[in-house]
């Protein structure tokens, strides 16, 4: 039996739960692979009935959760009390979204499941139970580190073929300039390279670098930095055998025929990356991270309070995201 | 006889003549408004030559442009020695680009033509020839100004519906920040909103305006500038009877079902306005100039000197910017 991927629950109060039991509901439909939930069983039963789907939840291991898929909905159990109150944070469930985390981590660490669909978390809630990283990408790269220095975790947007990577991320703008450094950015591509190669398939990633400024500085008419921190960094990109061109204007990169030639695009900030995708594919792109011993996706949305509860969420970016997590985990290699 | 629109040749060793020889023999096919030339006639007709075009170069005046424009390109001449050589910039051709669009904002000032259409110029170019603007649409302000203060030039990037202003334009991303203050973000909005209904026909304008930081600032965890300038510039902008809201984070701004609620959006920066609108519609596209007494358009493209003489160069962002040009000065008020 093929190991399952990994699901952890997510914020109760959001729509992460609605969407997985949604999926689950639609599993043969979608031809989607298995997998199970890390999370609270009476709690993801009482979702179901909230929702009025008939769905039996089952808890199980890791090891069986492929068989049990079939039938019903294998949850691996974490310890905690988790209420049904969509739209309603509470201090009872910090505990248990945070086990589930890590619990699933820890099945995907051991090779007990292929790789991690992460549902989203609400971090305010989570202060209570002792949260103190900058966001839920920081925490998984902590926990894959066991206690050791954690990587550069990258984040990627991803539709198909557009594949969109930011260098900086959840800064505002103008601490942009002064945090690119050319050893970050070619830090960046070079976790994107290997993981484009290594769970990807991709065998010789071609990557294009989008400029910092208008029209990329315009040799220098318009800001420095494309000729002193991103030109360099494309340079020393190729110095160490990466297929890497730039830097190149922003708003023409994401032209379809432009991006079309890279298999994924750098980017210098948050919505330099984030604007393209999310304009062309917004209720499909996933959020990839890159740079950790384990193949992790999410959805590219938040919590949606307003929603949970009601079945209306769309499920397609936590569809897109199942669907890539395991066509990575078929890439990778061992 | 309908006033013709005003065509500026732009620069001689760059697309911008191919493109308007090319539309003028597609005249009929494409139902095109008639619009005469301010250039050099037989350039022109050397040019026309060079691209295997059947075209007859007539010089003649605005007021006759719409009966010549039937069996002939009208031509209204402007000094100056301008030679034939795709892709090659030349000292002598300066003067000639420059008289071209002087003479061609005289003629719609004083109404002889109905509004302007101007092919890209290459600055370098016309140093010698003692330009000194930051760039065309500064110095059509200037022009426009006709000795007094130029009013503020707003560049809009429109293709149909999706209407996107940056407030800052050519400048570094470190300096934007700095530059964005509340009254410039009012002042951009208020020509937006002006425009919108008196040349563009729509009664009740909305705007959208989008924020600098990721997450619009997420309640100033990433940055103050969305709660502290772009938040009470839309409050001053509402106070002043414009219909707008925001900021909203310009990630999902541009996501169609968000940004069709808008008539325009109001964008921090070049790339957050222009990434999104060349995405979807590069060779589409079109610059509009907003806050000038005159009608304004032109290509949302260069000079692109590597396919100037050959015919390749598509003609359709053109196209559209003749196609705006003309049904803005029909949607007019006197």
């Amino acid at each position: 039996m093929a190991q399952p991927l990994a699901i952890s629950m997510g914020e109760p109060a959001g729509i992460g739960p609605d969407l997985v039991l949604q999926l689950f509901a639609q599993r043969q439909q979608e031809a989607l692979p298995p997998f199970c939930v890390f999370g609270a069983p009476d709690f993801l039963r009482a979702r179901a009935a909230r929702l009025g789907l008939d769905i039996t939840v089952e808890e199980t291991t890791p090891a069986e959760a492929s068989d049990v898929f079939k039938r019903a909905l294998p949850v691996v159990p974490v310890e905690g009390l988790v209420p049904d109150q969509p739209g309603q944070i509470s201090p009872l469930s910090g505990q248990a979204v945070i086990r589930a985390i890590e619990q699933a981590v820890a099945a995907v660490l051991r090779g007990e499941c292929r790789g991690l669909v992460t549902a989203p978390i609400h971090k305010a809630a989570l202060y209570d139970a002792g949260f103190r990283h900058p966001g839920h990408t920081e925490f998984l790269a902590e926990l894959c580190a066991a206690g050791g220095t954690p990587k550069l975790p990258v984040m990627m947007l991803a539709h198909g073929p557009l594949r969109a990577v930011p260098v900086t991320i959840h800064v505002p703008i103008k601490d942009v300039p002064g945090l690119l450094t050319k050893d970050l950015i070619v830090e960046t591509a070079s976790a994107v390279y290997h993981d484009l190669q290594n769970r990807f398939g991709i065998a010789e990633p071609r990557i294009g670098v989008a400029g910092l400024n208008p029209h990329a500085g315009e040799g220098g008419a318009i800001g420095r930095e494309d000729m002193e921190i991103v030109g360099p960094a494309v340079a020393e990109m190729r110095v160490q055998g990466i297929d890497a061109v730039g830097p190149f204007p922003a708003d023409t990169l994401f032209y379809p025929p432009y991006w079309r030639q890279y298999d994924a695009v750098i980017a210098m900030y948050h919505d330099q990356a984030l604007i393209p995708i999310k304009t062309v594919a917004f209720e499909d792109a996933v959020n990839v991270t890159l740079g950790l011993p384990i193949v992790r996706t999410s959805p590219d949305h938040g919590t949606a309070f307003d929603l949970a509860g009601t079945g209306k969420a769309s499920p397609r970016s936590f569809l897109a995201a199942i669907r890539l997590a395991h066509s990575m985990t078929e890439a990778s290699k061992p």
